[in-house]
C-alpha cells in the first residue's frame, strides 16, 4: 500500500530534468572538449559539479556524428583503461603476500577508469537511458573496431549490475498502458509482427489475452523485453489458431493453459544482459495465482535455424538413412508445398516432424552447442520440448526458416531445475515421448 | 505525467514477496546448509531457480545468532574470493602482452566470487534491504575480525554501483508522508533529537519549514538521508531561533534564506557511499525554483571536534600567544558559565569566537587534514565558512561539544566549485571576511 | 489499473487552490458585503466568473463570527428561499392541470432558492469541505433559532446527494496511511479513546488489526466514519480481550472471526448522511475475500442507555417480578460491585444479564422505537444480537453507562435482509436463542 | 502531496464490482421483474440491499430491448412521480401557513420519487455511467414519447449536483494517456476529424500542442468534454496553418497566444450540464501559469449556421442594400468559388467578411437571441468576437456550412464579465473594432 508513496515519489525524477541550474557553465561559452569534461567528471571537479558535468558530457556526446562517436569509444578505450603502474605495483604485492587486502588491491587496481567515469555519467538527469543508446553506437563502432570489446566488457559488467533482477519490475501491458509504452511494444514485436493499433488491441484486451513486460524505474517508458501470452484450454499446434481475427473469446476463468507465444527484447543496447528467462517463470507464477484453474505453461516457438540444417542434410545425409525420394522432398522450397495431393503432403509432414525432431534432438554445433537459438534458450531455461507441429506457421517467414513447423517447450515448474540440470551439464535435450518416438533409429 | 504508470507499477515490487513458488523446496524437510545454499546459487542450479535460491540463503542468514553471522562473513572471505589459478593465469597472460583483453580478463579474474554472489542474492524479494542489514552485521564482525574488511570492500562497490545518485529519488517529507515513514525519520535524527510526534509536526508543518530525503526505488519506506530546513528572513546564529516553541511562523513567500540545521543519515549498512553531498544542492536548487525570492543557502551546523581540540590548547596553546588568564577561562567547564557576570562573559564569548575561527582555518589533523569532520564535509563539498555564533546551541550536549558555539556555512552555487577546488587540492579553507578577521595574529 | 491515472488525476485537485487568478477584484478594495455577493453569485456574474464568486463568498464566511454567522443562516433562510409568486403560479397550474410537467413545474418552484446558491459556492477550490463545516455551524445556530432548521433541510439535501455511497470509497487505514489522516483517526475514535501514537500503532500494525474508512474525493483527508477491526478466533466478551497490551497476535489467515469493536463518525457536519450500514457490510465482504476462513462477523458493542433505564426499573419495576433484594442490588452504584464476595457477584451478573435481555428485547420509548440507540443502528442494519457479555467493559464510562455489560451484534450476510424487514416492518428485535432464555416469563 | 494517497484509495472503486456478494439472489432463479426490483429499492429492502438490489436493476435494464427501455421510462413517470395525496395536503398546508416549514414540505412532497430511486441506483458498483447511459436512451424515447421530458427533468436535476465543477478535474491529455482514454478523444472529436493514431499523436505530442479533458471520480475512463489548444505566435486565421502537416514545431517558452481550436463534449448523456464554460476558463489560467509569456487567448471556432443565414439573405436581404450582383455572387454554390479569377475572389472575400460581420452582429433568432449556436456559447462565456477570416477553413463542410469563413473569439480575462453582462442583460454582441468596421452602413 506504501506504493503510493513511492508511486508519487518518483515523480520528482521527472522534473529533474529541469533542475539542472549551472549547465550552461559547461556548455556555454566556446564549448570544452569532451575529452576534457571526462576528465573534469573523474577528478575533483566531477565530485563538485558531479550532475551538471555528467551532462555536459552526455549532452555533447548526443551531438556527436559517428566517426565522433567512433573517437570517443577509442578515447574510453585507450585513455581511460586502468592506471598501468598502479596495476604494476599491485601485481607486485599480489605476489609478495596473496592475501585478502592484496586481491582486493589488484581488483581495483585492475578496474579500467571508464568504469568509474561512467557510473558518474548516470548522474547526468535521463543518464542510463542515453547510457544504453550509447552501447547501442558501441555495438556499431566494435563492427569496425573489434578492439573496443574491452570497453563493451566494462559496460556489461555495470549494467548487468544496475539491471539486476531485483531492480526490474514486471508489468501488466493491457489497453489501459499509456500510448507511449504502446507504441514501443507494438515497434519491438519481433515474432509475429503487429499491424498497427487495431492489432494490437487485439492482442491486448480480449479476456483470453495477457501480455508482460519488466521494466527499470529508469527508463520508466522503455519496455526491456515483453512476452505474449494467450489463454487456452489446450496445447496450441499453430499460431493462427491463436492470432486468427475469428477465433471466439474465451472467458480467463474457463482457460486450463497459458501459451507464451512470443518473447521480444526491446534494448539493443541491454543485448546479453538475461532477462527472458526470470520473465516467463515469473509470468507463470503470477498467472497461476490469478487464475488457479491454468495447468499448463508452454510455449508456440518457431525454429529459426531448421531450414538452413535441413538444406544441409539433404545434401549430406550423414548418418540419417535418407532415401533418394526424401532427399529430393527435402530439397523441395517451401513455397512450392502448398499445392501437393494429400498423400505426398501426409509424406511430407511425417519426414518433417522427423526431421525437426533429429535435429532439435541431435543436432549441435561446432562447439557442441544445441544448434537451435530458441531452442537454447527455453531448454537452457529448464523447459522441455513438448511437441513438434507441422504447419503450425505457414507465412512467409514460417515456411523459409523451418517449413512452416512451429515447436512447443513446457515450462513445468517442478522440474524446472531437473531440465535446466540435465541441459546445462550432460548438454541433454529433456523432450516429451512424442516427440523422442518422431527420432528415426540411428542409421 | 507518465509516472503514475510507474508508481502504479511499482506497486507489483510489493508483490514479489507472495510470488515464491518453490522456496519451500529449499527451506523445507532438513535445511541445507547455508554454504551449499550459496554454492547452488552460483552454479547452474541459481541460473534456473535464482529468486528461489536467493530467498533461502537470506532467510537462512537472518535467522542466524552473531556467531553464525560472524562464521557466514569468514566463509564469504575465505571460500568466496577469486579462483586463484586463474587469476595467476591471467597476471602471466598479461605481463606477456597487457593489451585491453589482458586488462579486462584480468579484472574479471581478481573478481571475488562473492560479488556475484551478493548480486545474485538481489534476486530475492526484499533482497535489497536485507543485503543492507547484512553489511551492517558485517561491520560488527569487522571489530573482532578485521581482515572481513576485504568483504567490506565487495559490498560497498556493488552499493556505490546500486545507491548510484542517478537511481535516488529525492523527496520532500510533510504531514502527509505515510507513518512508517516519519517514525524513521524520528528514530534517525541525529543532529538535534525530535521528541516525539508533536514535536516531528512542528518540524514539518509549519509553511517555513521543509524536509527532504533521498530514497531508493527498492527501501520504499526506508530514507537514506533527509536534511531538516528552516525558511527566514536572515542568516540564523542560534538553534533556539529555528525550534523555539514560540516563534512566529514566516509565509514562505517572504523567505530569504533557507537554513539546512539538521542532516542524518538513516542507513548504517550505506555507510562510505556518499549521498549528503547531492541532497544539499539538489534541495537548494529545487527550494530556489519553489520560492525564487530565496537567495541565501547555509547551514546552522554543530562544531563536534571544538571542545577537546580546545582542551588541547588551554593545556599547550603552541603558537597560539594565550594569557594565562585565557587558558584558564578556556579551562572552565561549560556548565559553569551560564552564571557569568556580563563583562566576564563578553570576554569570554569573544576569545571562544577567536579560538573557534583558530579550530576550523588552521588545526590540522596528523595526517593533515582539517580536524573538524563536519567542517571537512561542507567545505568538501564546496561551502565556505560564513559566521561563527558563541552561544548558538546552549544544550548539555552542544555546551560539551563546542562550548555552545555554532557556525554557520553558506552554499554559493556559484561558488562551490571554486570552494572545492581550493580545499580539495589546497586544503585551504575558504572562509569570510568576517570569520578571517577574528583569527588572531600568528604569535 | 487505469486508477494510477486517475490517481494523478486528481493531483490537479489540489492544485485548483492556487488557481484562482481574479479573487481579488472581489475581496480587494473596500469589501462587498456578504449577501451581495450572495445575489451576485445566483446572477449572471455568477455564471461568469462563478469560482472567484464562491470563493470570495466562502472567504468572507469563515471571517464571520458567531453572531455573523447567525445572521447569514437568517438571511438564507429569509431572503433565500422560494420565489412565492412563481410558486403561487406553479400551485394554480398544478390544480387546473395536474399532469408530469405541472410537478415538475411546481417542485421546481418550491425549491429554495439557497439550494442553487450551495451548489454554486461548492464551485471554490475547497468548497465542499467548507460547505460541510458551515452545516456544523448551523447546527450551532439552530439551538437558538429552531426556524433555521428550513435551511438544514437544504444541506441535507444536498449532502444526501453528494455523498451517495456511490460516490464513497472504502480505504484500508494502517500504519503506512499519512499521517495527517491518522491524527484525525485519533482525534475521531468516539468509543474507546486512542491514547497517543503508540496506542493508535497498536490499532493498525498487528496482523490480526484492520480499520476502515470511507472517503469522499473531495474530502482527501478526512476520513467520513471508519470502523476498527479485531480478527480473533472467537467472539470475544469483554474489550480488554481485543485491546489488552499483553495479548498474542494472532496470524490473519487463522481468524475465523471479524468483530466490529468501535465505529466512528468523523464528520458532525454530515450528520444524518447514513454511512455506517455500507460500511461494515462492504468491510464484511471485503474482509471475506481476503480472508475465506473468517465465518462469522460481530460486534462487540456498548448499550449506552443501559444504566439510565436500570436506575428507572429499580424505582419501578412495572411488569418485571423483582425481589426486594434485586431491586435494592439494581440500586448499588457501579462503582461499588468490584469488592463483592464471590456468590453476590455470581448472583448480581446473573440479573444483569436478565435486565439486559429485557432492556434490549422488550423496552420501547414513548415512540414505540427500541430504546437503546446502538442496538437501533445494528438491528436497523440486519444484524442480530447474539450475546449478553456481563464484565465486557470495566471502564469508568462502561461502569457508568451499562453497568460494564456489552453484547455482540452478528452480521449474518445471508439473514441480513430477513432480520431487517423484521425490524423494521414488526419492530421485532431478532435475538439468538441464548439471549432469549435470559428473559424472565412475564410477570 | 496526499494525492498519491487518494489516487490510492480510488483503486479500490475499480474492485467494487467484484464485491457484490448476494446479487445472485435478486437475479438468480426466476427473474423478478424490473418494476418489482425498483418498489423493492425504494423500500425498507433497499436499505438493507441497496447496493445489490440497485445492481439487479441495472443489469436489468441493460439487458432491455428498445420497447422494453421505451416501458421502463413510461413505468418511471407514470409510477415513480411524487404521492398526489401528500402533495396536495402539503399545498393545503402551505396556503393556510406559508413559512419556511411548509415550503419545505411542499417542496418534498413534490419531489418525484424517482429522484430518490435514482440515487439509490447510484449505489450500485458502475452505477454512474449506467445512469449517464440510461439518460441517452431516455433522449431517444422521448423522441416519440415527448411526455417522458418531465423524467429528464429529474435526470438533469441530479447530474446537475452530480456533476457539479466542484467535482470535476481537469486533467492534461497527452501522448503519455493510457490508449482507452485516448481512443475516446478520437471517437468524440466533433470540429475537426482526427483520422487515426497517427494524426492523433501529431495533435498531442508537439511541444506546441496541448489538450485537456475534464473528468468525473466515478467516470474515470470517460472524459466529459475536451479542449485542443495549440500555442502559436499571433491569432491564426485558418486551420490549415494550425494543423498542416508541414508546419514547423515552436518551442512553447516562445509561445504569445494559446488558440482553442476544438472543444468536443463526449457524453451524450450529460447533455445541458454545463462544463464548456468552466474549462476554457481553466484551461487558459493553468496555461498562463504554466506559460508566463503567453498574453492572448482566442478559439478558432467556425460559424455553422453562416450559410443558412446567407442563403436567407440572398433570396430576402430585409434591410441590408444588397445590389444584384452581390445576391447573385452569395447564390453561388460554395464549391465553385474555387477557381475564382483574383478580382471576383477579392470581392467574394470581401463581401462575405462583411456579411459574417452582419450575420455575427445583427442576426437574431425569433425569439430575439444571437442566431449561431456557437457565437453564443462563447459570447455567453464572456468572450468577444475578435476577427473574421475568410477562407479559414476550406473543407467541404467549412464551405458548407460557412463558406469558409472562421472567426476568432477572444478570453481576456480582465473583460469577461464586463462582455458577459452585456451580453446576458442586454443581448449585445461585443466584437472588436476591425469587426465592427466591416458592418455596413444599415440601409
Amino acid at each position: 500500500m506504501d506504493m503510493a508513496f513511492l508511486g508519487e515519489l518518483l515523480t520528482s525524477v521527472a522534473d529533474r530534468g529541469r533542475a539542472l541550474i549551472g549547465i550552461e557553465r559547461f556548455l556555454g561559452g566556446r564549448a570544452r572538449p569532451i575529452d576534457r569534461l571526462c576528465e573534469d567528471l573523474l577528478s575533483g571537479r566531477g565530485e563538485a559539479s558531479g550532475m551538471a558535468l555528467a551532462q555536459a558530457v552526455l549532452e555533447a556526446w548526443q551531438r556527436l556524428d559517428k566517426p565522433g562517436r567512433l573517437a570517443f569509444f577509442n578515447m574510453l578505450q585507450e585513455r581511460f583503461g586502468p592506471d598501468h603502474d598502479r596495476l604494476d605495483k599491485a601485481i607486485e604485492a599480489y605476489r609478495k603476500k596473496p592475501d585478502a587486502a592484496a586481491i582486493s588491491a589488484l581488483h581495483l587496481a585492475a578496474e579500467p577508469r571508464r568504469q568509474e567515469l561512467l557510473r558518474r555519467l548516470n548522474l547526468a538527469p535521463e543518464g542510463t537511458p542515453v547510457l544504453v543508446r550509447m552501447r547501442e553506437a558501441l555495438f556499431e563502432a566494435m563492427e569496425t573496431e573489434p578492439d573496443l570489446k574491452a570497453v563493451d566488457v566494462d559496460f556489461r559488467h555495470l549494467f548487468g549490475s544496475w539491471f539486476n533482477r531485483g531492480f526490474l519490475v514486471l508489468r501488466r501491458i493491457d489497453w489501459r498502458t499509456p500510448a507511449n509504452v504502446l507504441e514501443k511494444i507494438i515497434r519491438y514485436e519481433a515474432v509475429h509482427e503487429i499491424q498497427g493499433w487495431d492489432d494490437l488491441r487485439r492482442r491486448l484486451e480480449p479476456a483470453d489475452r495477457r501480455c508482460f513486460a519488466f521494466f527499470h524505474p529508469q527508463l520508466v517508458d522503455e519496455p526491456l523485453i515483453f512476452v505474449e501470452v494467450a489463454l487456452t484450454t489446450g496445447i496450441p499446434g499453430s499460431i493462427d489458431e491463436l492470432l486468427g481475427s475469428e477465433r471466439e473469446v474465451l472467458p480467463a476463468q474457463r482457460a486450463t493453459t497459458a501459451v507464451f507465444y512470443s518473447i521480444s527484447n526491446c534494448q539493443e543496447g541491454l543485448r546479453g544482459i538475461s532477462f527472458g528467462n526470470f520473465l516467463i517463470k515469473q509470468v507463470a507464477e503470477d498467472l497461476k495465482r490469478e487464475l488457479p484453474g491454468l495447468d499448463t505453461f508452454v510455449t508456440l516457438s518457431p525454429v529459426p535455424g531448421f531450414a538452413r540444417w535441413l538444406a544441409g542434410i539433404a545434401q549430406e545425409p550423414g548418418d540419417l538413412a535418407l532415401t533418394n525420394e526424401e532427399r529430393s522432398e527435402l530439397a523441395r522450397p517451401a513455397g512450392e508445398t502448398i499445392s501437393l495431393d494429400d498423400g505426398t503432403k501426409a509424406r511430407r509432414d511425417k519426414l518433417l516432424g522427423q526431421m525437426m525432431a533429429e535435429y532439435l534432438l541431435r543436432a549441435r554445433t561446432s562447439s557442441g552447442r544445441v544448434t537451435d537459438p530458441v531452442a537454447r534458450f527455453h531448454l537452457g531455461n529448464g523447459a522441455r520440448l513438448e511437441r513438434i507441429n507441422v504447419g503450425g506457421n505457414l507465412s512467409a517467414r514460417g515456411l523459409r526458416e523451418s517449413h512452416g513447423v512451429m515447436v512447443n517447450y513446457r515450462y513445468d515448474l517442478d522440474d524446472i531445475e531437473t531440465n535446466h540440470e540435465a541441459f546445462a551439464t550432460r548438454n541433454t535435450v529433456v523432450a516429451s515421448g512424442s516427440v523422442r518416438k518422431l527420432l528415426r533409429p540411428a542409421g
